[in-house]
């Protein structure tokens, strides 16, 4: 008598698709589809593109010595500790670190209590969302913002509403209308997601003023404040702004970040500041018994030896230079067709197109021509948005911006020309 | 004037008291506290205790050397990829590592469209929840079952019900019923979640018969089975029993693995293997950009070198030679009130006490003698089940576990003595 085993052997695991319909969450349903990899072509392009896609680090300024070194010495000297379960708070030493710098930053008193440690300031968003959303209740998101969070968001089947930025970032009048409508249909607004650093993708830096306007709003509103601060540490002009969170004492206010900008993403370290109070409904949430230790550890030895204060005023220099060769760049090949202001810091240039530019007609061009960017569609809840074009200068070489930008000029010409009466629908345009 | 930043200086962060309560969703209210750390006592014990607590490979095992090699290998061939971003579904060469091992295992054609990798198998239930749970659904889980994956289920706002167990696992007849009662309650019972290989905490392992006849019932009811396979790679002897999955050739079934027990917990790499059609789902549900790369591919260095199947026998000879050692003293130190069955592998040993042994007494009298171990109550939803203890022999060094279950007897002895009429309340027994 054959097994089952061995009757299935080289068979391909198949799930029922009626099995799998009637199974699946609601929220799953809610989400879509992964965001990774989206947008991915099919086809290879005709021209290896230049990225400027990504939200990442110069990979020249990967610090792979010191990180290699950081973790030899971990295990050296504490192996057993960095390879066992360390818990789903974080390692103790990182979090004193973190609460210490956190704290002086903010003008605030603040222990290992007040920090959790995630995979990522991506981790940390889903772990805020876990432990304060149920379904049907709205989230507040800046119109455009950053997309994961926007699945994160929308995973727990959470009403996703937006309120719309100016060169300046969120606008109090806006978020209060936008309350206020809310409040009025009976919803129940919950929380906001905001990046008032050097914002994703807009770039824009909140004033203290709307700062604190943003606040007593969402006072008046019970509405706990998510301030993504992904970005905050790559500053290149200007004094930094308060934070919400230490505006506010921690009252309301969960504060996120990162080591992915200023270290390396593929770290997966990340943090929430907040409350104790919040902080420890915020571990309840968490049932993957933490991140690697070793990973930790490793950050903690990095931080403690003083390599990130060296480290993060170099790269900070880097992305100075490329934001200003990317700037001048744009300013010499595609200025008659775009606007955008120059950030003070972070990591994108947020271009508005002209009206005359089709941006299908520009994607096109574009694939041609070898540059890739993010259509600003991808940051709108709604899809809008196809008139902006967020540009990564964080990834890309220094000595390609150029050559990249010029690329988009001429793509942009060609798009522009393609939406001009009597011009064919598609086709080579030169 | 002083801005709101100097102002606060040195204040604690403090969150209303009424406002950190509306704002909680419905799923952390349900999750109780968190696992971790829980039944750590506030004062230190009057002798340093042996600990049979955690299920964690022996630190003597853990292959420092290699996993550093392999981490430094890594980061000076690939660093820049080890360094960003791998994708919420894992590193492709070690999910073509995991199909192949496991599709070898199972007789089933896997690719790595089949493999999610996860923050530890924690991470993976906590995964697999969020795609397929509503709040509301019912849940069957083992009776005992792993603490973990409970907290990760009620977690969803679920229903957790349970299925008893005997000697030999899961009672098929028993399923039946409870599914049978809560489909007359009108309840939607959704997930079996089964820990069939070297049960937590049970040791059993269930039969192919077993296997067949719960699949049979799980087709009937349109349950799907999570299937933990924690401990499947350190069986001791016997047969491997087919998994679920490979019995139904991957339909309904998400067969979940992990390298914290074979290799180190500190790495948090677990996994999950199904049919791509659910696999596409799971990964819809990871918000966290996926753990990192550079873990990722140091576990996947360290696999294709060959250095875990020359590991594996070893610790499994370790692990052995353990449960041996403690079986023999259980014999001599504890046998007149203490019942169990050898387990054929995994990292733990199951008592049933003696009805005449008062738990509580025992938890009392364990502390002074010095021994630590894990209550059965923690491995049942109802907290009933307090009359068995879980011993880990995994992580204890060889040379106590003789020393460790000698302190188990005298305070067996001594919370049997503490039960027997006109006994004393507490206070010393010898």
């Amino acid at each position: 008598l054959a097994s089952n085993e061995e009757r299935a052997a080289g068979a391909v695991p198949n799930w029922e698709a009626a099995l799998l319909e009637e199974s699946l969450s609601r929220r799953v349903r809610a989400v879509g589809p992964a965001y990774w990899g989206a947008g991915a072509t099919a086809a290879p392009p005709p021209v290896p593109p230049i990225a400027l896609t990504g939200g990442v680090p110069d990979p020249e300024t990967l610090p792979f010595e010191d990180l290699a070194e950081a973790a030899q010495t971990v295990l050296e000297r504490e192996g057993r500790l960095a390879l066992q379960y360390g818990g789903p708070q974080g390692f103790l030493a990182l979090r004193e670190w973190l609460a210490d710098r956190v704290g002086r930053v903010d003008g605030l008193s603040l222990g290992p209590e007040n920090i959790t440690i995630t995979n990522g300031s991506a981790g940390a968003l889903a772990n805020v969302c876990e432990t304060f959303l149920d379904p049907g209740d709205a989230v507040i998101a800046e119109a455009p913002s950053y997309p994961g969070a926007m699945r994160a968001i929308r995973a727990q089947d959470a009403r996703l509403e937006t309120a719309p930025v100016d060169g300046e970032g969120l606008r109090p009048d806006a978020l209060g209308e936008t309350l206020e409508a809310l409040t009025r249909e009976g919803a129940r607004p919950k929380l906001l997601y905001t990046i008032p650093n050097f914002h994703n993708p807009t770039g824009a830096t909140l004033s203290v003023e709307r700062r604190r306007a943003v606040l007593e709003i969402a006072r008046r509103h019970r509405l706990l404040i998510v301030e993504d601060d992904a970005y905050g540490e790559i500053r290149f002009e200007g004094e930094r702004v308060p934070s919400f969170f230490a505006l506010s004492g921690g009252d309301g206010v969960l504060r996120v970040g990162t080591f992915s900008k200023t270290l390396a993403t593929g770290l997966r370290v990340g943090w929430v500041a907040a409350a104790q109070e919040a902080t420890d409904f915020l571990v309840r949430m968490r049932f993957d018994m933490g991140t690697s230790p070793w990973i930790q550890r490793l950050v903690a030895e990095y931080v403690s030896r003083g390599l990130l204060d060296r480290h993060v005023p170099q790269v900070v220099e880097v992305y100075r230079r490329k934001r200003d060769a990317m700037a001048a760049a744009l300013a010499e090949h595609c200025a008659p067709y775009v606007r955008w202001r120059l950030p003070s810091g972070g990591f994108f240039l947020w271009l508005e197109m002209d009206r005359r530019v089709q941006p299908e007609a520009l994607r096109e061009a574009a694939v041609e021509e070898g540059v890739a960017y993010v259509s600003g569609d991808a940051f709108f809840v709604d899809r809008s948005g196809s008139q902006f074009t967020r540009l990564a200068y964080s990834f890309v070489a220094e000595q390609e911006i150029e050559e990249a930008i010029r690329r988009l000029g001429r793509a942009l010409r060609r798009a522009e020309a393609a939406s001009r009466p009597g011009a064919p629908q598609s086709g080579p345009a030169r």
